[in-house]
């Protein structure tokens, strides 16, 4: 395809060079841009589809970088990066040493945050506006968020605080009707009915006039029961909502017209108040498969340019947790299931289907999701709470003070554990295990196949109390995988003489059977010790490994932490003599790139364990020699 | 003092049968009561004066405990103990043993949770309220919630998530127009101008009747602007934040009238919805020198009971932090401080007077406060955010997401961290270690004197990069402590020859002094590492011990995940061949006890450290024997 606008910009300055009959065929071209880079990348489409013309007058009434926009969860700043001087390099989108779907400051100076989270950009462009206002310039700092993140607790504080201070500083509410999953909640409802009522900029004039006119009224009504301000407000914007936490609230506008987005930017600009602006748009827009089913245009893996059709297969651990769990609720009634605005991606829809009265979507709030479990379950219900890791970092508190403490079962399906791969640092599953290794009456499997999976979930279901987490990898299992696993605490593999053994947990015992193989051709022997349940480690479990020579430990995770560690105090206190070798994500941030590579950039895929066994044992016969 | 109507009363049904003419007395009986036990035990004491007659109310309104009623934080819960049986026992209040001064299920069937932490109740409550609904009973969850809890997110996100929901859920906003600190924020604007109109009981009947007197106004106004329902509400009540989030708004009531609370809970328990009642109460109520100055008896030690002064001294970490703060922001413009509602508490007020443009208060918001602090630093401040360990794991991923990985300075002091005593298992700082364990572009001091603190501070703010936090405990360092230290990355104290190592940080470096000194004095050698910066490691600190026969490692916080597995691996790695005892706390919530006991029971006083030593000593010379 052709992009003759677009090549031609480098940076914001070229965008507000540009004459605005031009700017439509910008935003065609834009849209082009994105869903031929989706298709063959995948990536986020609705969301950035939705938010080109958006971009385009941001970056027009706007000075960057000395006025400075955060892009919440920056999972809609596809347009933002091909208006900053990204265009000739967007075809590396979301790939290994390629950029980033998300911005990332390394990248360029208009991306002022890593972001990746949602929520966080009220909070943090309230930082801005309050750093530019003890240093005394006039910059402005720009939010821009959508109706879904607004769900989330970080923003309501945000508002709260900043409203009431003051600033430079502009929330942009991109409201879309729709967060991940459809959006839940009072506000959800409470957004339908403003986005319903005639246009802020069309209207405004007029009715404040007829108002205006009728002062017996207001006389009439004012006698001790209201102002006749606050009144007019809640009556012409209904958006006392917004006004009770101190922001002026400009809205409802049409997000996808240029000429009114600039002349709503420039009032808010000229408020001297906090401002909210509200713009409506459509996700997915212009490209009938998205706009018709967002929610499945959300993130997407490659697809077909002609058709939408995806090249994935939906077979994963996140449905088969969602399978599993269906069968034990349809024999137990206490079982309930809760997700954070993913129902679709925790394989939990057939659940909500199947028992909608024990089902309960939380919206981008993990921390209300967990201990509302908590409280279902200190009513006498089974509460499952599927969340990606990345994403329960964000209940750490609620893990301690309303799982652990309270001593109730409460069940985490932990998904995304490990690398995720594309999405990059902000959505990697590296955390979960560190944040969860100090918690007492805490119980969390690491399954391999997916009947250990399953097995897991009953043994989370029927055998333990209190807090028990499983955790598995986005994806699906290897061919195969289930005959090769059996489903205990801890399994050993191979020869149990074997003078190395390879200790590791969730998916790459399967790399690590693999590795196992290899060496046995080259004439290497090593064992396999497999550990299902990583906390608390099981008892006796480093016994086998007491006798190597060697004994190396893979985690896909941080090391720090992680269970490699305990591991070895396990040994050195059982008086191992040998060498421990760890091996793992050493304090450091994952950026984006495929699974494989991660896994061989770490040493955790089969060859990399292989080599390094490898290298052990001839420096082993060398020192003998 | 005498007690004639309290001691008869064992449970909520006693509440119910007394007649209404002696709960006067009954609520005087219950403020005598804590009075006295506070001034000898310590203990939350304004929050509590404040909401007896509300107690009293909900005991004789609710049938607990198939009604369930969640105290927010509950630092209020003190008459709800007196009248669930505990009034015996009271006088053990906040001591080893003795009954906890928040709710503890394992005390009580009438205390439902575990309560420490600000603003769970209503996400707990409503889970109850769900696990109700499945169930098909007709009970009630109430949470009783201040309006200082009112501003994190989580009850923003409760109530949303909530209010679309529906079931028998009663939040009780108990209005004391104060957090620990003055309240900021928004929502304290406007619950003050709530607060300030006539109460709705007394007004209602009159205000509808004449409004519905104008039907006119209606009829012209409504032209497609309006729906008249919604306009009078908010005439009225005014409540349309809450009505906004899908509650039904009851209030403002006196909470210090026990009919009119009373008659109010009836109306909220009929209205079939989601309920959220407002009662104003004054904290303090009842104790003079408490109602005046609120803020100094919200958490207190032990005091005169006829003056209400204090038996403490004033000198602590907390305000050396905050005034070596001061001292640096003197000659540094960039530096500014964030406390999330804990002002005094972490020794900030000093830094609030001085550079008002540069103090920020999030409120109870620690996600907001560590975002925004972030924001601070994308634009060129150097944010300093002081907060209690055991709240700072409600920031858990926005240190991951918003601080290690944004790669700019935020300096967090992480103040109260190790045992805190008294207050028990929701506030012990014993997680902020392993919390930030594995974080990525993150350095963790944790000084043991006053002039480590200090210089702890200065390499925070002027050689580390990025997220640096430095941690401190609670109270006062020991006398002569300066003295004993110097501020390296890490220092060895004794004879470097000694067979036997101490490692060790923060304060139980002077246990570990006073420990290697009696050794000696019994003829055994040891050494001390005492470790300032934590993490991560120091290079090479580990080589100091690697000669060591036998390596001690004390810390005051939790092992697994904790500094000594770290050690013991880089000793393993180095080829360590003795042996290696770590002692801290295991996978276990710590109760409430005085810190003198707590560090005899988990093994971490110099007594303890000794007894270890001296029997490992004695072992070995057995076994050559």
């Amino acid at each position: 395809m052709d992009y003759p606008i677009l090549e031609n910009i480098g940076s914001p300055q070229d965008v507000k060079n540009l004459p605005e009959d031009r700017l439509d065929s910008l935003c065609d071209e834009i849209r082009n841009k994105m869903i031929e880079t989706v298709s063959k990348n995948g990536g986020h489409l609705a969301s950035n589809l939705g938010t080109v013309e958006l971009t385009v007058a941001l970056h027009r009434c706007f000075s960057e970088p000395d006025d400075k926009i955060i892009w919440d969860v920056s999972h809609q700043s596809y347009a933002h990066k091909l208006l900053t001087g990204r265009f000739a390099s967007f075809d590396t989108l979301r790939t290994q040493g390629g950029i980033s779907g998300f911005t990332r400051p390394d990248e360029s100076p208009y991306d002022i945050s890593y972001e990746g989270h949602a929520g966080t950009s009220v909070s943090r462009a309230a930082g801005i506006a309050a750093a530019n206002r003890i240093k005394g310039n006039k910059n402005y700092a720009v939010a821009v968020i959508g109706d879904g993140s607004f769900g989330n607790g970080l923003v309501y504080e945000a508002m709260n605080a900043a409203g009431s201070k003051g600033g430079r500083l502009i929330v942009i509410l991109n409201d879309n009707e729709m967060s991940i999953n459809r959006n839940v909640g009072a506000l959800a409802r409470y957004l339908a009915t403003v986005r319903a009522k005639p246009e802020y900029y069309r209207f405004k004039a007029g009715a404040e006039k007829a108002l205006n006119h009728i002062p017996l009224i207001g006389v009439h009504l004012s006698n001790g029961l209201f102002k006749i301000k606050t009144f007019l407000k809640n009556l012409i914007y209904r958006s006392s909502f917004f006004e009770d936490l101190g922001f002026r609230y400009i809205g409802p506008i049409d997000g996808h017209d240029i000429p009114t987005l600039c002349e709503a930017m420039s009032s808010a600009k000229m408020v001297g108040k906090p401002v909210l602006l509200h713009v409506n748009t459509v996700k997915g827009r212009g490209c009938d498969f998205a706009e018709n089913s967002p929610e499945n245009y959300h993130g997407v893996s490659e697809f077909n340019l002609a058709t939408g059709e995806s090249r994935h297969s939906d077979d994963s651990y996140s449905s088969q947790f969602g399978k599993a769990l269906c069968e034990f609720a349809s024999k137990d009634s206490r079982i309930c299931a809760v997700t954070a605005a993913m129902t679709k991606g925790t394989g939990l829809e057939e659940f909500f289907e199947q028992y909608p009265s024990r089902s309960f979507d939380a919206g981008i709030a993990e921390g209300h999701a967990l201990v509302f479990s908590s409280g279902l379950s200190a009513a006498g219900q089974v509460p499952v709470f599927a969340v990606y890791s990345t994403f329960l970092q964000r209940a750490a508190d609620q893990l301690i003070h309303d799982g652990a403490l309270q001593r109730k079962k409460i069940i985490i399906g932990i998904d995304r554990a490990g690398f995720v791969g594309e999405d990059g640092e902000t959505h990697q599953g590296l955390f979960d295990v560190a944040l969860m290794q100090s918690l007492p009456n805490t119980t969390v499997y690491s399954p391999a196949s997916y009947s250990d999976l399953r097995s897991a979930l009953y043994n989370a279901l029927y055998k333990d109390e209190n807090l028990v987490a499983v955790r598995y990898p986005r994806g699906s299992m290897p061919e195969g995988g289930d005959d090769l696993t059996s489903p205990g605490e801890y399994e050993v593999y191979g020869d149990e003489n074997a003078p190395y053994a390879i200790v590791t947990y969730g998916r790459l015992f399967f790399e690590a059977v693999k590795a196992v193989k290899e060496l046995s051709a080259k004439g290497i022997n090593a064992k396999v010790i497999k550990l299902c349940k990583i906390i608390p480690l099981p008892e006796e479990c480093e016994s086998h490994a007491l006798d190597c020579r060697k004994v190396f430990f893979f985690e896909e995770g941080m090391k720090n932490g992680g269970v490699g560690e305990e591991f070895s105090c396990r040994l050195m206190q059982s008086g191992f003599g040998g060498k421990y070798i760890h091996t793992g994500v050493d304090r450091e941030f994952v950026s984006h790139a495929g699974v494989d590579y991660l896994m061989k950039k770490y040493g955790l895929d089969s060859a990399s364990m292989v080599r390094l066994i490898e290298n052990e044992d001839s420096n082993e016969r060398e020192n003998k020699a």
